[in-house]
């Protein structure tokens, strides 16, 4: 089943997930067959914001095929800066390249930019709403280190209230067997109510629980994410919690020998370096994996027919009011609801307004 | 024939056009042939003033070749910054680059370029004087849409005063058969005497007009640009002319059924967005062919032999006094008058004084 | 013999060196053997000092060899502008790359980079340190321009008391048979003793002098630096002094006819243009020589396999006091001696202090 662009995990299946770690096992193993798979095949990278380790991956990953990239790494580069709608923009990229990688902070940015786009176009990261390769390294990095994915209690530790890439993860998750979640957060910063309204319809088993300590035995693998001191109302609070939720060797001498400790990267003090040599640290491995899933989609992504998008028509009277949603900025698109959920924005997923 | 540097349109022939389109054409109709025609080859890319738009169609031309693209986009990253001359830039630019591809706010820079430089040097604008390759991007579309160039009549509406690509599109279509030109502008825009001394010259039939709507219906072409409120002395005179100017799917409906609207982008407000889903809106697809016309070009430069320039000696005694000129910053340079007008500064072609 | 990373020219030995020249002859003459010989393999350039000449040296000469490049050319753009580690910045960049040339305003940085990479490091300049590559630029050209390198005259001219490619070229040249060495430059800026000792232990033959007009006769090879008014206490002295240690065609008639004058690049003042057009100037071609060494070098070095680093750990009790040595900002780094003079740091070759 193709998939046209990448803008949410949501858009893909399991099957589709299956085929696409297939090729990418097959890469991993042979990687001299691909050198010249996209020889003459360019990838335009648009980051509108900048994000160093997702461009880097991007890039390297189209490389190694054989193919190209060209674009810019923040906005000020862009003759958007100079006026140019993202439509137009899109439109200059989409006839100079294969395959398009958007990162935006606006909220369905790369929804946008697939009305208006011959190409595919893969989503980076737009705003606090999707970040569906991340996801993809994640699979990855579980189903090499473990063989599958499913059957597994996994620790999601941390600011787990804006962690998108959490959120992401939850999502692909619970498409897999038997999945136990340890939801491991300050009452702060806990797992919001949508994602355990998913949680249950999708009859996942999950507990909700303050202390990494007396959770990390039970874990085959915990997934680190940073917590920022601005998410606190009172910063007391943070310096009360912000040594919880460290991870350093002594407290993973309690976790199993096989636990996988993962991370999306960059880290900064929420993983202790003493933790780098141990075995069981497997988040630069996994910015590898992502490395190499890249591989797999861009191959598949750059080899599709060229297609016109038809005119881009509005299918609701609603309208978004959230300020960080790409209808905010770029005024012209058509107001889009969801085929899912006509109250909800198909840029943004946020509930519309009545004019 | 064989081009060493393209710094002006006038440098070619139509036959050297024809030859060049053809390859074009082969590009298009087979790109995959082409995926390694310039593996191991490089370009350079010299934006001293950016130029996303050029930058990125030349960099996906090259890539699409197989082959690779180094330098700058702006002035700020370079050694120039730190003192170094044009000439010396460009000595080393040619010694890593197989081809030089310069864009400069300077009159005669590209030219200038090509005294120093062991390999092609292709001019991508140099300030208001030359952009001979959008003007190959412009022949491209006219052939491609029409079946060939000639027995047309064109539209040239906005600022013909200043408009660089306008004058080097007359400049190239007066070299084929049957073309009137209606050149539709405001007074205060109207093209400049040199060109229509060029016309009359050349026996070509035009006339100026300032109401886009009264000439569209006939129309084989309208070729769209931008009027900017600063050219005008009075604000006032601006916005009483702008919405004359605007484009929008209303006027439209007057135009032939086969009217090609195009545009050398990016545009702002001259060309309406209802105007975009129009068939005969070309400036899209003008974007497209703009980068296979330049893999032609690239394909031919990157596989000339490499020569030594010789030393760069004045053929005068006059001496440039245009502000703009590249002999005005980089004062070594030998003073050069045309072969053709000995008055005339082989740089920028302004007309220079007796010392 | 295989070299892992390259962080000095002393790493090398001279069978080290003639093997990869031979590769770099026949690269030179063969260069469209080459170019496929890297593809689908990457270089990632960490450059947290702008250097665009060495930049592009390094990207041309692996696009040439059919492989890609990517990376960030001032560290405003990277992660490390967030707070990331070196190691860290290393050790993803070193999971996307088949090998790393990175540059630092910090001693010994590629030498901490050598401790946290999977794949070679090239170290393309640290702090006044090490520039290896530049003398193996060097090295080409001596050998191109004269069959081979020793028994020559070589003046080494300007600032000799700075010039961290002077010290780098002589420690090279020493390993080779009969080179005599004229030392030119002001008192102020001679160069340093432990220079003096390495030549006296090899048993080499110079002399120290001030004058370059009556030295210049008897010389082989002058490789010309720049002398930087801010080395001085007295401008005055530089006012007197500069002049002298300009090279201009009038002095240079004084010199041997197959005299090759050499220069590392960027030159301002310090060689006149007159010299340009002299069949005696080889700075020019010295760039491009630098550019076929790069590719024999990343030929061999993307083509080791891939190793993960064990742990860094500390060799010694003693610390490193110098300010511009990378353990002065990335304090995580392990205190590390060298092998061969155990209270000298193993990163920027300072003497230690006992805590």
């Amino acid at each position: 089943m193709d998939v046209r662009h990448l803008i949410s995990i949501e858009d893909v299946s399991v099957s589709w997930w299956d085929e696409l770690y297939r090729q990418c096992c097959d890469i991993i193993a042979r990687p001299g067959d691909y050198s010249l798979s996209c020889s003459g095949r360019v990838l335009a990278t648009l980051f509108f914001e900048p994000s160093t380790r997702t461009n880097f991956s991007f890039q390297s990953a189209m490389m190694r095929l054989g193919g190209s990239v060209f674009g810019f790494s923040e906005p000020g580069a862009t003759s958007t800066a100079k006026g140019e709608t993202l439509a137009d923009t899109v439109r200059m990229m989409s006839s100079y390249a294969d395959a398009i990688v958007i990162r935006s902070p606006y909220e369905g940015a790369a929804m946008a930019a697939s009305l208006y786009s011959e190409v595919p176009i893969i989503n980076a990261g737009d705003g606090g709403h999707f970040h569906p390769t991340q996801t993809l390294a994640d699979l990855t990095t579980i189903s090499q280190k473990r063989g599958a994915v499913g059957n597994l209690n996994i620790g999601l530790c941390g600011d787990l209230l804006n962690g998108r890439t959490v959120h992401s993860l939850v999502l692909a998750l619970s498409k897999f067997p038997n999945i136990n979640y340890f939801l491991i957060s300050p009452r702060e910063l806990s797992i919001p109510d949508y994602m355990l309204t998913h949680l249950k319809n999708q009859n996942q088993k999950y507990i909700e629980i303050t202390s990494l300590e007396s959770t990390l035995p039970q874990l085959d693998i915990l997934y680190m994410t940073r917590i920022q001191r601005e998410r606190f109302a009172d910063p007391k609070d943070y310096d009360r919690l912000k040594n919880v939720y460290i991870l350093n060797r002594r407290k993973l001498m309690a976790a199993k020998e096989e636990c996988l400790v993962m991370h999306p990267l960059p880290r900064l003090d929420e993983i202790a370096r003493d933790v780098d040599d141990d075995p069981r640290a497997a988040y630069f491995e996994q910015a590898r994996y992502g490395m190499f899933i890249r591989m797999a989609l861009l191959l598949q992504m750059t080899h599709l027919e060229r297609v016109a998008p038809g005119p881009a028509v509005s299918n609701t009277a609603l309208r978004c009011t959230n300020p960080k949603c790409i209808t905010a900025t770029e005024t012209y698109l058509p107001a889009l609801a969801r085929e899912s959920d006509r109250e909800s924005c198909a840029y943004c997923d946020k509930k519309m307004l009545t004019i």
